[in-house]
């Protein structure tokens, strides 16, 4: 597997020494040695163990709730229910690429007149060891009144659909709805005259998509230890995204001040936009308070499953036309996307990603927001994404296909550029998915024969672009000068990606140090600024930039001790690679010379870096697939497939090699294999990772990557963002591929043998 | 006990709103039940307990070592030795009022060729329990051969006396001695001629006076856990005034980097200057390394009697004359302090302390560091101004009684000024030891006439000035704000005097905020910046200082979103106590308003303070003792005791007053009943807290103090420190008291029954 970095020339940035190397990982040696502490590594003295009771039923009204026998067990310290939490506030906030509303984040913490999904929480019960507390459990008495669940988005969205929440009106640009709907809302994006663009169109391609709910797959659960002082502050020890996010819901849901909560991040085991929102740190919190001692609450992979955040499943409608000479003239959408028991799912990103990287005159796109009996959707890679692009990209194949182009150049007649006008009204800005399509042209892998199947195996390509938005955000950064010249770094993100590394090494390159010099650490919300959750593609880009803030502070600073010990001005000191210059005397001091004299000169040396990233920039991959479909038995092997991105500047690219490889993973896994089974009543059936079937090694080939750098010209470095980019296009480019190999269109994820021995009319 | 704060009207500082209020502790829940985390609580999974094998004889040559036996019992992780130290640097630097010398301080974490003192470290051990490390310490075997101890400061300045450090050289002005010396340094303060203006004198009088080793007396023992990452990080919690200061220790003895060593405080539960230098650390620190696993290693009080950092004994000659109008003309004194086993005596500030309070024209101090066979000395709240000033006080005390002056009316026909100049040739600014001599004057303890003892109980009334210079230095805190107005605070200094709520006091009265607003906490090594230790009476001044410029850098900040919300000019917002105001429309957002807006207007806002204090006042206090002795017994009942002290300003005038009776308590404890008792071999007598015996609560009366608000024009809130300087006179005071009720002179510490019998010619 080759992986090359390519760089126009024109856009090359001269002369880092650290951004673009490959150091090791700084967390790689604890990872190794299995000595970092996950979050359900927390340990504290005297510390309770925590379990919670969930409803059995899909949707059912709670009659009578009586925990009056589990609390008289013995070891039994606790008991939590959603009478322990106070009314919580109707807003909505943005979490990474998410949103919450605290109202109904309450009601998905714990249950209290109804049950939305199996799974959903009603109480939580902490124990001497976790024996008991499961054993309590079963002294919890609960009674019933079944209702009829409602699973698929468009049956939720009929008239006479089952309503979970009787208060839910639709929402859209029309104002509110008048009845009860489990449509929480609808938007649409409109661009010019679709209708008629669509009848002066030489060739129209329609169809319908769907895909099923997906869940991030990570390892290890979510998982928190919470404990409070006698004074009043709640500590929380948890695997998330963001620390500072987990502190505001748990301020949100608790009506605690900000200050008296102190959340400490562990290292994550896995997240993928799942580790955004909270769902143990609340009960752990009010069992902690009423146990008066730690309590630690660490979820089971079958909670894991039925109960945090998996992906939206969509119901979607893809249509497009184009002109003789392939260009495309109009497309419209209809994007319904499953939010679960709560309003929130991703059909906004969906309908932001769908056809980004074409000139569309004329287009329309509806988004629908759904509530069905499924657990409340979170963010998983680019949610949203994902659907809308499979979609998308093979109305796009078949429109090419039907133009006889190659799709490829197709879309090259089409691609989007600085300055063009979106489907959404937004423009785009420095984007390079020209480039990303040239690079695909070009590439070895394209260019390269593939050699028939043998017997009832059949070959064939598909490509596929994908974009993704990323995002900026707030971060902050600090960084102490130690007066041997080591460099302590602080960041108010969570690492989840070697964020730590590439943080760090952005830290060296802006302060003129080796790597070595610096020990960055991950800050809990007490000791570091506000920093908004790791999600979003972001924090390579913002904390990147608050890194690069507080080493220009740093550096500021170290001048001014450099006069003071030359007895100079600060102007006539200059700085450069580590090393200060005199500028009349040419007289040197090294940073580590410099720092050795701080007390003598005016006390600690901090750098600080806090800022809100509002521009950032958009990037495109395209991803190659080629497959071999046994036409007899629907199976598909993937034989070669290579993830290309215009990841504005590599840091790390070793790093970034791993998110492509990661992120194509994960989609070949949407393509192939996973997907949530539930019977009628909404029983989860694959709730552990025998049944939910993910990729494993022996699925997924050898990922060949090419990283396109085409810098982001507002970022210190240039760097655009990678991590949830590389999970958009693989659905579609193997849906493409497998068309190619069998002649059939395929519009269901995943595309399990069965499914493709349909689609190609076999059964 | 009355408690008033007595401020001159034209001094007072007008309109504080926190400052000068009495709030509770921040801390005060959690250590009243119980719940603070001191050293020994700390407790890692998997950790291995750690015992110090100690040298049993004073002055010894290690001939043979053998560990072999310990290292094969089971159980036993690791052993650590002075082989595992690198050699370390030989510098000097200071910590706190003390200072380290890092070549010693390696020998004396593990001694190598000789032991010193008993109790002297010589191996140490990990183990499964604390059981087996005990169990293994007995197994290791050691030869010895003995060698003659030196106990005495006199003794051991001979030149036949048994010579320490075979390689020791007396430094002085001279130059470097020729011959081995246990006189480790010599130093003059010279001013005027005092020979020819003693010879001029019309009362001379001049006594010697001898005081013993004392010990903090803290309860908590030294306790350090300590833990390697697997990327080399070092980690260790422990009690200690000074998380930085044990960093840097760590960092010489160990050669590791700093910004990989993160040293995290705990609670203290007493220091009083004897955790400014780590003991148990860098064995932790080995042992941890060697064993892979965390290490825990607590001292027992015999431990920590016997080989910390105890107080100085000293032997003082001092010699003061006057002419017949009450003038002072001339003084000299002679200072040998005694070090313990390696240099480093706290005569400098004995020197600096004595009569400090008094215009000298001419004077002569000579001060001499020695070491002995006893445990290296530590830092001592106020070290070495109690033995000089009970030497000092009790002169000034004779000279005015033949002089037959009122001792408050002799000392303030002399007192010194601004711009007085000093013996150490240094000028004084800002002082007001002539509002603390008039206040004691004008004082209702003074002012009330002592009734006569009954039967052989005599009474008398003492009087002494105590100084102390009090100290800056470097500080960071950084005030975070969070989206609901809270605002949280770290600081560098650890909390061992209710720092947490002086500091966050300072910061509310800076922020125009209520102190409930802000939860002030203690940060490890990497979350702040350089902080200097908890010592010389400089964290409410110095921390509170980067309080102020961080609370500044807030508003500064703040001031900037708002213009933002309003769309205007930051120069049109003001902000006064919470509240920002717009110039032009009067419009008005307060604080909290603001913060919940910060997302909005760019990020976090994070204030720092990184602060090095170069300018403090010095402060005096005197005390007012009533006594009464039984001249049969000879034993000494306080019956009223004041304490009067310029603390420039009380940030907490109840923090100020528990200060100022717990320095008045110990300094009592010197008086009357604290030394450290040595057999001939070197051996000491009374390792443990019943037969060292310190005062209780039925020892001690109540203690009047009046606080005297005389601000320090250079802080922000006018404060001096406050901490030190109530230990100073109370020896002082009481001899003299003694001496009214019995006429005998009282010049040796501790005053026993049998001394004062002694003195008196009784036995």
């Amino acid at each position: 597997m080759t992986t090359p970095v390519k760089t126009p020339p024109e856009r090359q940035i001269q002369g880092t020494r650290v951004v673009g190397s490959r150091p090791s990982r700084v967390d790689a040696w604890e990872k190794v040695v299995g000595k970092a502490i996950f979050g359900p590594d927390v340990s504290l003295p005297r510390m309770a163990h925590a379990k919670i009771l969930r409803s059995p039923h899909a949707h059912a009204r709670i009659v009578r709730l009586d925990t009056r026998r589990a609390e008289a067990l013995d070891g039994v310290y606790a008991v939590a229910t959603a009478d322990d939490l106070p009314q919580a506030a109707d807003r909505t906030e943005r979490v990474g690429e998410g949103n919450v509303n605290y109202k109904y984040m309450r009601d998905n913490t714990f249950a209290s007149d109804k049950v939305l999904y199996q799974g959903h929480p009603i109480v939580a019960v902490a124990a001497r060891t976790p024996q008991i507390a499961e054993q309590a459990l079963g002294l919890i008495d609960v009674e019933y009144e079944l209702l009829e669940p409602v699973l698929d988005v468009r049956r939720a969205m009929a008239e006479d659909a089952p309503i979970l929440h009787e208060e839910m009106r639709t929402r859209s640009l029309a104002g509110i709805g008048e009845c009860p709907s489990n449509i929480a809302s609808h938007f649409q994006f409109l661009k010019g005259d679709p209708d008629r663009a669509f009848a002066e169109a030489d060739v129209v391609v329609e169809r319908i998509f769907e895909t099923t709910t997906v869940h991030q797959g990570y390892l290890e659960p979510h998982a928190a230890v919470a404990v409070w002082d006698a004074g009043g502050t709640l500590t929380i020890y948890t695997t998330t995204q963001g620390a500072f996010d987990i502190r505001n819901q748990v301020h949100e849901l608790l009506h605690h001040p900000l200050a008296k909560i102190v959340v400490v991040p562990t290292e994550v085991g896995g997240a993928f936009g799942g580790k955004n929102l909270g769902y143990v740190e609340v009960p752990a919190a009010i069992l902690a308070r009423k146990a008066g001692r730690p309590v630690k609450l660490v979820m089971t992979t079958a909670e894991v499953l039925s109960a945090t955040g998996p992906s939206s499943g969509a119901w979607i409608r893809a249509k497009m036309g184009a002109t003789r000479d392939g260009r495309i003239v109009a497309a419209e959408a209809e994007l319904c996307y499953e939010a679960g028991a709560y309003p929130g799912s991703s059909v906004g990103s969906g309908a932001n990603c769908i056809w980004a990287g074409y000139e569309i005159p004329n287009g329309r796109i509806d988004g629908y927001d759904v509530v069905v009996n499924k657990p409340r959707i979170g963010s998983y890679r680019a949610p949203g994404a994902t659907p809308s692009t499979f979609a998308g990209e093979a109305v796009v194949d078949e429109l090419a296909e039907k133009l006889g182009l190659d799709p490829i150049e197709f879309r090259l007649r089409n691609v989007v550029r600085h300055g063009s006008e979106r489907l959404n009204g937004a423009k785009f800005e420095h984007i390079a998915a020209r480039e990303v399509l040239e690079a695909v042209r070009d590439h070895p892998h394209y260019r390269a024969s593939l050699e028939r199947g043998e017997g009832s195996l059949r070959r064939g390509r598909g490509v596929a672009m994908g974009y993704w938005g990323n995002w900026g955000g707030r971060s902050s950064v600090t960084l102490s000068v130690n007066d041997d010249g080591t460099v302590s770094l602080i960041m108010g993100s969570v690492d989840i990606t070697g964020t730590r590394t590439s943080i760090a090494m952005q830290a060296a390159e802006a302060l003129g140090l080796d790597l070595a010099q610096i020990r960055p650490a991950m800050g809990d919300t007490q000791s570091t600024g506000y920093s908004d959750t790791s999600g979003g593609s972001r924090t390579t880009i913002a904390t990147g930039t608050a890194a690069v803030v507080a080493a220009r502070d740093v550096i500021a600073q170290m001048r001014q001790r450099a006069a003071i010990l030359w007895d100079t001005e600060v102007d006539q000191v200059r700085y450069e690679a580590g090393v200060f210059t005199h500028a009349r005397d040419g007289a040197t001091m090294t940073f580590a010379e410099v720092a050795g004299q701080l007390g003598a000169t005016g006390g600690a040396v901090r750098g600080k870096g806090d800022v809100d990233v509002r521009r950032w920039g958009g990037a495109f991959g395209a991803h190659i697939a080629d497959v071999e479909v046994d036409i007899e038995t629907g199976r598909v092997r993937l034989l070669r497939y290579t993830a290309v991105q215009d990841v504005g500047r590599a840091i790390h690219p070793g790093q970034v090699e791993g998110q492509m490889q990661g992120g194509a993973a994960q989609g070949i896994g949407w393509a192939l294999y996973e997907g949530y089974a539930y019977d009628e009543q909404g029983h989860l059936l694959n709730p552990n990772f025998l049944d939910y079937k993910m990729p494993t090694m022996l699925d997924i080939p050898p990922i060949e990557t090419l990283i396109l750098e085409i810098p982001y010209p507002e970022h210190p470095y240039g760097v655009r963002g990678v991590g949830e980019n590389p999970i958009v296009p693989p659905p579609a480019a193997i849906a493409n591929a497998i068309y190619r190999a069998t002649g059939a269109r395929q519009t269901r994820l995943p595309m399990t043998p069965a499914r493709i021995l349909e689609s190609m009319g076999v059964i």
